[in-house]
């Protein structure tokens, strides 16, 4: 059941608009979801018309003229693509006439638009990126993954409290603990900044702040949320997927190289692939941008269907949340 | 055949002494190596009786009153434990006593005990810790994995140079491409810091320099040099061993789920033991502690027999190798 519209970025992404699409038609009929794709009309229309679909009942066009590209600025949406599809999805929600926008295109033209249209929650200096990390229980929210890469110490705390109220709906946890991503967990660790981001951490009432945790501390599943800079956030993402990555093609190396080791690997197929879609970020329906008015789920710029359909399903829910009321609350005490 | 001694720090490590002088009679049976056991005497004599080796031959005791903790801070080697087994182990090779020094103990410690008794190669400002870290092709030496974790520009790109000597050894790369850690390929991405490194590392001539890598292209093996800060790079490592146990053990997981998946499992094993090995840290037999005068081997503090016998293994072709006059030729020419 459908609460509203989802504006979807028909235009962004790799496999967009085509995969896109697919995408929201997929969750039209899955799960119920209302979709406003976003984009050029006649483009969209036409793949609607190739899969049989057509406009009005769930999936609706927003025409928009112009696409941002990955190579451009992101201040492209503020000063030139105005009418892009990435900048018209965001001003829908700010119209209400969307509860939540999705998009797998550009990452700083998505977060520039989301700024820029829906503003940030009252009190939030800087939006964050956060996704949930698979670990061996539930998951780990770690955040920032790359909005930020010059902070101020006072982000870090808040990305605390944001993460905290994240993980709180996604992981449902009453009270998520909270760790400062170092290089040891004793309060000497860490480079001059991180240490003096602890202290500030330790000071916030509001976060159940267990100080700082090392790198493997992420997939152990004792901390639910993990905060770094935007920097050091993005490389943790991308040596994490780099390193999955690496271990499945030696194993799937390793499982060719003998007969033996053939016939036991058609046996075990079945639970390789269950271990697959464990590691597989498609099936946690990307990354939420954080402190911004209303939900912003930004994917991976090589989301296919399932990836796009499970991000729509995952902005459909966080709309009914109050995340961003939360959010709000949080930083309001924090004055 | 042995070129002369190597100092080990007996006492150091989570499983010292016992394993590190296991390691040490492995090393001198299977690869004939001298190795001057540094620490408490009596105990590290009972433990050569009771594995039926004794002193003299390719083994000699050194005797250390002292031990330093892995909860010490580094500067207690030079200022309150003179006599620990790890400081005086890094004497042997000033003396000229030993070829090198290997530890699996404190590493801030074999550090500073390194920097105070052997110094730094000429013309180097600060010593970096690298490591091999395995990729599908040969592998990836990356630096600084944690000596300093706040840096000045012209550290990073004296890392490059010194990884750069480094991969020419390790890798036999005639001419290895170096790259900075960001979090995007482009120039203009990164944070201010690593941005003002890229335009200084372009203009470093002893140096391929590739430009901007991201975390992904550490596993890919495009490039043979990845150079960041130790709280990154420390932070990065951490990372790798999270993500491949967590793999590992979600396999482990999915190969026992089912009856099938077992009878598969046990067919598989040889082929996954192999890819465990490529994944083991303990095969690369330790991090180097680049840019001091002479060979420091530094070991995980979880160092096994078998990793002991490897670092021993590392520093004795190490000391062969004339590292440290190439690292100290390259940094008179930059002058």
């Amino acid at each position: 059941m459908s609460k509203g519209p989802i504006a979807l970025d028909a235009m962004g992404g790799d496999f967009a608009p085509k995969e896109t699409i697919m995408g929201a038609v997929s969750a039209s009929h899955d799960f119920g979801i209302d979709v406003i794709l976003v984009g050029e009309g006649q483009t969209i229309k036409s793949h609607l018309d190739e899969l049989g679909e057509k406009e009005g009942g769930r999936l609706s066009i927003h025409h928009a003229p112009e696409v941002v590209s990955m190579s451009d600025a992101p201040s492209v949406v503020i000063r030139g693509k105005r009418r892009s599809s990435i900048r018209l999805a965001a001003s829908l929600v700010k119209k209400g006439e969307a509860i939540a926008v999705v998009s797998a295109g550009n990452t700083g033209a998505m977060m520039a638009a989301a700024r820029c249209e829906m503003g940030l929650a009252k009190g939030v200096q800087r939006p964050a990126i956060a996704q949930v990390f698979p670990n061996r229980k539930t998951g780990t929210v770690v955040l920032d993954l790359g909005a930020n890469v010059d902070c101020k110490i006072d982000y870090l705390v808040q990305f605390g409290v944001m993460g905290s109220v994240y993980a709180g709906i996604v992981l449902q946890k009453s009270n998520p603990k909270v760790g400062l991503l170092s290089i040891g967990t004793e309060d000497t660790k860490g480079n001059d900044f991180s240490r003096r981001v602890l202290q500030a951490m330790r000071d916030e009432p509001s976060i159940d702040f267990v100080g700082n945790i090392e790198g493997r501390d992420v997939f152990k599943g004792d901390v639910d949320v993990v905060v770094c800079d935007g920097f050091v956030g993005n490389i943790v993402l991308k040596i994490t997927e780099g390193v999955a990555e690496t271990v499945l093609g030696m194993m799937k190396d390793a499982l060719s190289s003998s007969l033996m080791s053939k016939a036991g690997a058609a046996l075990v197929k079945p639970s390789l692939q269950r271990l697959k879609k464990q590691m597989d970020y498609s099936e946690y329906g990307g990354a939420i941008l954080l402190g911004v008015n209303g939900v912003c789920v930004i994917c991976h710029g090589g989301s296919n269907t399932k990836a796009i359909r499970n991000a729509l399903k995952r902005a459909h829910d966080f709309s009914e949340s109050e995340m961003t009321e939360q959010i709000a609350e949080k930083m309001e005490l924090r004055r």
